[in-house]
Order: C-alpha cells, then structure tokens, then sequence
C-alpha cells in the first residue's frame, strides 16, 4: 500500500474534488481513516492520528462519526508496546452496506453484491443471448437484476450504495454510454440512462465502466497490491479479448477512457476475419472462438450454445487432461499466440505481472508454462522485463467483482453520504 | 500544470525521498518553490505563500536562499490589486547552472547544455560510427565531450549539475547499464561506471536513459503541457523505432524501467528480417532502412552513409515535394505501416497526442495527413479516440534536450546540492 494510493482513492478510478471548505475537508479526513483501515488493516486510534498526520481529538471524532454510520466498529483492546494505557482497534465493519457490480457479457448476465468488508453478498450468473436480445430488452433484464437484489438486500438490513455495470466494450469516460462494441453489436447506448429511467428517483448512483478495466481493479485488490505488484495487465479471454492496465497502483485510462483496447491489436495481416471487420487481430488467435475453433471439430458438443459455457470448458479441460492429441495442439498453439500478443505488451509497458483472466484461467495448468517460455524468448528485454504470468483468481467473476468494488469506492470518497439507517 | 506533478517534481522519472527530517524538509520546500516557478511563471511571495501553503516568514527565507545560491532572481514590482503594499516577482534565473545531455546514435553523437531557463548553451552533432567503433571507444568519446563542454561552460563561468545520456537500447532502471541495444551490437554495457572512471573524482552525476523516454520528456516540457496534454506517445523514427510514454503527466517506465520498446511490435510474421533476429517487426516497415529501401534503388546516393543523414532526408523530402512518383509511393507506404502500428498503441494507452519525431518529423508533410486518416479509420475508439498527430518541434535533438532537461532536474529536487561559487 502506498500512502499516495491512500491519498488519491480508488487509484485512478475517480478523483476527490478539491477541498475547498469545512465540510468538504471533513469528509476527505472521513474517508482518508476509512482508506486507511481498508487497506492497511484494524489499528488503534492513536497510530491512525500518527499515519495520517491528523489530531487525536480529530481522529476521535472521526471514528466516532464512522461508528455511527454503520461503517466501522471498535473492536479488541491492544497494548502498545509494554507500557501506556491499552488501545481498541478500530476496523472496518459495513456489514449493512453493499455495492453491486453487474456484467453484461455475450451470453450471461454476472451480478456480485459486496459489503464493505469485501463478504459476498449476492453472486449469480444467468444466461442471456445479450446480442439477439438488443439493448432494450438487455437494460430491462439489469434494471429487474438491480431492483431484484437491492430489495432482498433491504430486507435483511442492508442499504446499497451504488452500482456499477461492466460492458464488454468501448466507453468514453464518464458518458455512460457504450459507444461500441462489436461482439454484442452496441453502438451508441446509453447504459445509465436507460437504467435510471427504468429503476425511477431513489435509484442507487449508477455507473459504467468497461468489463476487462473492472477486472482489472478487482486482480489488484484481490491478489496483486498483497504482493506489493503495483503494475499489470490483466487480459481477459472470453468471445472479445479485453485488456486493463494498473500503472503504478492507478487504472490507466488514457486521455477519454478509451485506454486496455488489445483484443484488435493487427499481428496478422494475412489471418482469420475479425467482428471489427478486419483480419487477424488477436482477438481471432486467441479469443473463445479460436480455441473452440482448434480444439474440436464444427459438430463436437464444446461448440453448442445452448450448453453452458464453464461446462464447455471443463470438457476441453477434460480432454487436455487425458492427454487428447488435437486438444492438446490447439492449447499450444492458443499459448503461442497468446505469447505473441503479451510480449509486444510487455515491450510496451513493462509490467510486473499479467493476470490471465476469463478462459486462459480456466485453462491456465495447460496454457501458462508455455506462455512463460514464450514471453521469455520474446520480450526484448532481459528475463522478459521481470514479468510474472499469474492465472486470474477470480475468472469468469472479475468484471462483476471489480465492478462491487468501484461502487463501494463512493463510500471511502465519501463517507458522509452513508447514512445508518439504510436510508 | 498540476499540482500532484508539481508535488512529484520530475514527473516520474525520479522521487523523492521521504520527508524525516528539518534539513530534508528544508530541501523539499526550495524544490516546491523551484518548480512551482519554472511550471507557473514568475510571481510574487505573497502568492507563492499562498499556493504552497507555506508560511510567509519561511517563503521569505527560502527564496533568500535560492537568490544566495543563483537559482531565482527578484524581478518587477507587481501591484496586487489596487491597494495593499506592492510586491517584487520572484523569477528562475540559474544563468550559471547548466545541465548537459548527450545522445549516442547510430552513426552520432549529440550534446546540448541547457541553463535553468532552458536557453542553450551548446548544441552539437558529431557524426560517430558507433556499431563499429565498439563501446569502450565510444565512451572515450563521451567521455572528452563531457570534459571539453565542461571546461568551456565554467570559463565562462557556468557550473555543469548534471550529464545524462542517451542510448538508443534496452536500460534496466537505475543501473546506469545498456542491456541490449540491438543496432549499435551493445550488450550489457556499464555506461555510467564507464564514465566515472574516465572522468575521475569531481566529475558530475551521470544518469543513463533510453533516447526515446528521453525524447518523450522533452517534448512533454517543451510542447505538450503548455496546451494542457498530459497524455502522449512520443515515436521517434531512427534506425530503430522508439517510444516513451507520458501517461497523466508523468514518464511511464514500467516496473522496471523498460517500458516504450515499441520497435518490435510482430505485425507480420511474413514480413522483413529485423535486425532483433525475428520478421517483421514495426521497425522493418517504418524505420530509416524502410524509408530509404522503398524510396530509391540500392545504388542512390540517399543510401551513401558517408552522406550526413538531415542531408539525405533533404533530398527525400526535395523529391517528395517535387511529385516524384516513387518517393511519393515509399511515404504512403510508411504513413500507411505507421498508422497501423500507432492505431494499436492508441488502442492500448488511449493518448491525447501522438507526437512523431526523428525523421518522421523532418518529412512530417508528407507523412501527418495521412497518418491522421488512417489512424481515424483503424482506431477502435471513436474519433481515434480524440487523439493529435503532431510532429515534433525538436526533431532529431529531442533525446539531448530531454537528457539535459533531466539533468537539470537534480536541482528542482533538491537546491541545497548547488553551489553559487561555481563549485
């Protein structure tokens, strides 16, 4: 954790206004202590004044406000050292605040609702021909997911504070609009609106975000800042190939949001068509489509629609496993592709790790060693930059995981706006 | 400019170190103030107190000591409203302090001192054979540019701070070593340690940097920030392709310090022999070899490297100007393979602007309009993504500028280390 990452929030994700009067100041130091228990663990008052440079008395007022909000709570008594009076520790409580992140994917809806404290709440997955349907009938499939979930929530006691949706495409920042994306054929949607109009006043703050750039956040939470890994890119595989970038502990979005956009990258000008319209971007060596593509023949049941898609992978999986000769060559030569994309990425951004989500996870024991060999041989520089190939923990789940964790964010950049009484 | 990078100081390629003591703190403010001069212009104590948030008595004692130690002078009487005391501007001045950054190319050297208000001082250019001269000639070489430069400077009493090399290769952060430098034959040669010895006891701190990361800084200082981009890739077209990052103000360097190496991007496994051993790198379509190769036959005096290279670029650019058919088709050609790798660069970072230096810059006529076209049409991002094609004012001197700009540098991070008499 580093203390600038404290300071600057969700790292990249949003940003605090500036602080320009009482209140406002108020609430950055509200939700600086919040910050910091969140990411540096249960601790006593009187080392949370001496990390933030804040007063006791100050600090003392703060947490007492944080109590009465619901979001954090007192917990074991902790001598300091051998001498001075004993210290409760304070920690991040929340249990009656959730955040809902909701992915739209080609072929399923994902929702995850998070307390504060990181427990799932709620995690289903239903499938959806989301391309067939259109983005009307998709925005009422979410708008019932959404007034579903903060219902049974409410019921037991618990208040929702935001909700992020996850898309697998193109979104200029902060618009909330998709403005493309070519494997479910949006162009132009406006996702939050249509969702407030739906859910009505008293809706929780809606966002949209990027599927692959929420995945992102979720690795970095979830396995890579433990690690002290501060730098990486998550590429996800599934029917797109989605990329996320954290840069020094921040999201990198680039100038208008834009910023992860890999599965298209040109490595072949001679290859497979594309659904961009083009010919051998990654995304037609690597993504869902190829591999099924190579693993098995156009009448084998891996290709059927109508069975889920995990199903489908645990049977290639299966088939690798048992040592299937043609199962086995498309997984290598998924890896080499694969290889071939990552290096040109580590050449670019140089980052500690990459994180295989999506289907490269799920079929990570026989894709990684040679992605490792691979990316070795081909990164320019020395030991392939010191890259690491981590296989995603979260898989199919990162986009909707990521996505909870975004609309929590709101509460430690603001904990004022929390109120106790799930109101 | 912004406050987090005024903060940060050299915009990521260097950090402070943390604040634990009165004589470190003493040092991060008369850096504070430095920069907040050299990024915000020349202003008055009273507002200098009022945007650090220092007090006025300390702001006091702080310029005193940066006025004792040559770095900022006293200029006009400025009136702040129409009552109230009149108050003097306080303004860089740092006429005796120079920085010096030196580029090893292919086949030159280049030298630029710059002052603290950036005016020149000395800018060079010696044709060297680098490949074939060897390394341990090549730093003689630097080695008696450093110390003549020096010599003249301080007769005329100015005080070198600083030297920074440029190389044309792979350099892991802070080890002052190229790794590998594919067209200069440089394999792990200790550039830095080399120099030192050379130069013995009192020589000045000598970094080492990538051309382009170097090349990117300077054109982010001298271009890009003063119209408020912070986001750009800077693409310099040599022998090699280079590239350096700045993403939200500041130098992406990767966990490692390699980011940027974007010559050997694979976009067609069928194409060229690269000079890294593979086919088809970025570099085969778009660097100099390319442009010469598709512009005129073998046996054209553009390809005499006897020939000083503007020269050979003059003639090009006098063909292409001309409506030579064959010139005309080669620059298509290369705008055509630029565009495709730059889309994919926009892609993944998302930049405000693309700035094009090297020899992309001297033709940039006949490269930009197109360039720009087919970028529009590759991006997946709506309108490129709202991204600039710019070439760069510096052109071939980008890399010795950057290295003196970041030579310089060591005196925003901390005044103290200079010394008025020279010393």
């Amino acid at each position: 954790m580093k203390a600038d990452d404290l300071r600057a929030g969700v790292r990249g994700l949003d940003t605090t206004g500036p602080v320009n009067d009482r209140a406002s100041l108020r609430r950055t130091n509200l939700g600086l202590v919040l910050r910091l228990l969140r990411d540096a663990g249960p601790r006593p008052r009187t080392r949370l004044a001496e990390e933030t440079g804040l007063a006791k008395a100050s600090i003392t007022s703060l947490v007492g406000e944080l109590v009465e909000r619901g979001l954090v709570r007192e917990g074991e008594t902790e001598r300091l050292g051998s001498v001075g009076r004993p210290s409760r520790t304070v920690e991040i409580d929340g249990r009656t605040i959730c955040g809902i992140g909701l992915e739209v994917n080609v072929d399923y809806l994902r929702l995850i609702a998070l307390d504060l404290r990181g427990t799932t709440l709620a995690d289903w997955r239903r499938p959806l021909d989301t391309r067939a349907s259109g983005p009307d009938a998709v925005l009422d499939h979410i708008a019932g997911a959404i007034r579903e979930t903060r219902k049974t929530l409410w019921d037991t006691g618990v208040h929702t504070v935001g909700v992020t949706v996850a898309a697998p495409g193109v979104i200029a920042m902060g618009t909330g609009v998709v403005s493309y994306a070519p494997n479910i054929d949006w162009r132009d949607v406006a996702v939050t609106e249509g969702l407030r109009t739906r859910l009505g006043p008293g809706a929780p703050p809606i966002r949209l975000e990027n599927d692959a750039k929420l995945g992102a956040v979720a690795e970095y939470l979830v396995t890579a800042a433990a690690v002290d890994i501060h730098d990486l890119i998550y590429v996800t595989g599934e029917t797109g190939v989605g990329g996320g970038i954290i840069s020094d502990g921040r999201l990198l979005r680039g100038s208008a949001g834009f910023a992860g956009e890999i599965g298209h990258m040109p490595l072949d000008p001679t290859g497979q068509p594309c659904s961009c319209g083009r010919r051998g971007c990654w995304e037609t060596m690597v993504g869902l489509a190829a591999l099924l593509r190579l693993a098995a023949p156009a009448d084998d049941p891996v290709h059927d629609p109508t069975i889920d898609l995990e199903q489908r992978l645990a049977q290639v999986r299966h088939r690798a496993d048992a040592g299937d000769p043609a199962t086995r060559a498309a997984l290598a030569q998924i890896a080499d592709a694969l290889a071939l994309g990552l290096a040109l990425l580590v050449d670019v951004l140089n980052p500690r790790a990459i994180v295989l989500g999506g289907y490269f996870a799920h079929l990570a024991d026989h894709l990684v060693d040679r992605v490792r060999s691979e990316l070795a041989a081909r990164v320019m520089a020395p030991d392939a930059g010191r890259c690491e190939v981590i296989p995603s923990k979260l898989g199919f789940s990162a986009a909707a995981h990521g996505g909870a964790q975004v609309a929590l964010d709101r509460v430690y950049q603001d904990p004022s706006g929390v109120t106790a009484d799930k109101g």
